[in-house]
């Protein structure tokens, strides 16, 4: 260490949208803050930089294991969480009140927005020549920050999604038809991939996935359907909330534009403060594209079962979650703190897949510009050689990287037997 | 026993939607079955009456244990179910194609459709002098059969509803605002009155809760949405699919007639072979009670977050389930075969409570009419005493109704300590 160690206290916020883990990160955070007597109170704020704003703390230091150990398996920020973009003014608060209150140390668990926000509260102290130590914690269910091999939290949500999936297929199996399930990432189609998981059978949904890495048209995904009818005689479908037209223009906001146009419900889509188009929770999108699969269908087509589901914030709150997901979200809380005092750099903890046969992942510390850059691209998307070259599937090798994130999946069971002329479980 | 026991086959089949531990029961018939002689074959029809029209089966007797277990811990139809509603002729080739079979055993999993079904067949047998044992098998997620104290598959969807709950309100908490959630329910409350089981602190949601019990009216919901809001500062609701105004109309269909007569989309919803409008998998109720309950909110409010989710087919098909919900689905399967040993009475196997402080339940075969009659009701709702007086809630003796069929419950931790001045966790 080329400094000495800084004595005062600690404040540690949680931000934007919570996952099933955030909170092992906190009591990560406070386990690791209990162990050492240089931080003297470990200040959880409510809600974010709101808690900061309004100084409205509670004191984490001295809170008993065995309550921390029921907080840290219990999905939502436990502290509260924020969507408030802070101002300029904002921050300049938040180094003042930090000073008064003698905060040499800020923990901040949240998205590449609170990794930004981070950014400006640490280069506002260096400014001011008030020594402060920052450090960012990663979470986010979409996976879409940069650096990090993944984020605490998509492990999750990953496996939310392909348990609801092998139950999905298993329901659509049962009584055949076309399934759309629409699912959350606005940007990258990580979640949306995630799906690929609940495969145990050549002929096991989904059969189609869509992301928004790839322009969507509804002609192609008409197509698309009617392949898979003629070979399965069922066709389940995941599609990400944030799908875009070959103009970049997401469908949601098409939708619900023609749907202003045509005098319908204008109210239903609005916009967040940060100016993205607010999708979850609308099930206009599943709507629509049942719809349009029930009216394309139905002009070639006997029978055309369409039912389509959104399957909204379950899939960041429900409360289950993969193993390997909450102890790396505990790990990157207790090596936020660990990193605060082997160094004086700042920073964003990342996660690191070792090289080998068998999954494992370190941390290492990054610099807050990496994580939250001035210049595009800010977050990151579904790699390439993930998506299958027709843009309607995922490629197996995703399941390299997302299968250790997820861990065990509920396995279906099956009758062999088959009716003589009646394929049940056809090959692929 | 008055007769001598018949010789020949025995058919089972699955109908309508799947549920949980639909499976469940199907291997209780089977492991039931295995146990005797005088059953030759047990044809498993491919979904249900589907299959026995087409001739399609799979040989279920001689099927491995460990096979058979997995199979039963595996959500949704193995044989694959039918929403098909047999006519006339259709039953008359049923009774020849039993008759040709040599089949003397008919057991059928599912709701009241398939238990008037079984009803059909038996007197049409009967008619004919074709000696045959028919026995209804219980399941639904709505618990809305008659004569039964509660249907197997109802507790595991129960649990689904009140785990997603317990997630959702920590979440509505860490991020405050309104959120709606739609579930299932066409005409009886029991899954959305489940709902309540995620209350673990007394300011927990869900805060309201609508059933299709009561009429339910936009201007009651506003006022009691401000009413909560200006309580807890957030606001968790639950909202049956089958919702209904004063005068008994759905809401969905006039949210969805509305839209037509404005020429927006009016291919969301649509009638099923049975004519019930469906309602699953649309998410246009979610959509205009969040849209009026914004654009009302507002009107009075600084802040208004309101979002919507429509659970959806998760509800049925999610791979997790009530313990006892499994273990009660496995016995009503062994006892229907056992029933139709011992007695020369065809019926319905129905669950009945045992009187005492805990919980206990014992079967019992009730005649086919009870639970499909010829006249009205001829389905359950939650009974009154249920229902909160306001019709915006759900009193808390239906705890110890469901709690027992849905077991044990992730449970929440937070930490205690209270700002000054600012409740956390305050008294209801």
């Amino acid at each position: 260490m080329t400094k000495p160690m800084l004595k005062g206290n600690a404040v540690v916020g949680q931000a934007g949208g919570p996952t099933a883990v955030i909170n092992q990160s906190l009591v990560g955070v406070i386990q690791e803050v209990q162990k050492y007597d240089h931080i003297t109170h470990l200040l959880g704020a409510r809600h974010g930089i709101k808690g900061i704003l309004q100084n409205e703390y509670i004191d984490l230091k001295r809170q008993p294991t065995e309550m921390l150990e029921l907080v840290a398996c219990t999905p939502a920020s436990a502290l509260g969480s924020t969507r408030y973009k802070p101002k300029d003014d904002d921050f300049e608060r938040i180094v003042d009140s930090f000073r008064r209150n003698d905060v040499r140390y800020f923990f901040y668990i949240g998205g590449n927005d609170s990794a930004e926000a981070a950014q400006i509260i640490n280069k506002m102290a260096q400014d001011r020549r008030y020594d402060l130590r920052v450090i960012h914690i990663p979470k986010t269910i979409d996976n879409d920050l940069l650096v990090t091999d993944h984020c605490p939290g998509y492990g999750s949500a990953a496996k939310f999604v392909a348990s609801a999936f092998i139950g999905d297929n298993l329901d659509n199996r049962a009584l055949p038809g076309v399934k759309i399930n629409i699912l959350m990432g606005r940007e990258a189609g990580f979640i949306t991939a995630a799906s690929i998981l609940a495969r145990q059978r050549e002929d096991d949904g989904p059969h189609l996935i869509y992301v928004p890495e790839r322009p969507f048209t509804v002609e192609k995904f008409i197509r698309d359907v009617h392949e898979v009818l003629d070979r399965f005689g069922r066709c389940l479908v995941a599609v990400s909330e944030g799908i875009r037209d070959e103009k970049g223009v997401l469908w949601t906001q098409k939708i619900v534009e023609e749907m202003g146009k045509r005098g319908g419900s204008n109210h239903i889509v609005e916009k967040d403060s940060f100016g993205h188009v607010q999708l979850s929770g609308t099930g206009v999108l599943a709507d629509y594209l049942a719809g349009v699969a029930k009216i394309e269908l139905s002009q070639v087509r006997r029978e055309a079962r369409v039912r389509a589901d959104t399957y909204g914030y379950l899939q960041r709150s429900f409360p289950a979650w993969s193993e390997v997901d909450a102890w790396e979200a505990r790990l990157v809380g207790q090596m936020a703190v660990s990193y605060s005092l082997d160094t004086d750099q700042d920073g964003s903890v990342a996660l690191v897949r070792l090289p080998g046969t068998s999954y494992a992942c370190g941390t290492h510390l990054v610099p807050l510009e990496a994580v939250a850059p001035a210049t595009e691209p800010k977050t990151k998307k579904l790699p390439d050689e993930y998506i299958a070259p027709e843009g309607n599937y995922i490629n197996d090798q995703f399941l390299v990287y997302v299968g250790p994130l997820v861990g065990n999946l509920p396995k279906a069971g099956w009758f062999e037997q088959v009716t003589p002329g009646r394929p049940y479980g056809a090959r692929r």
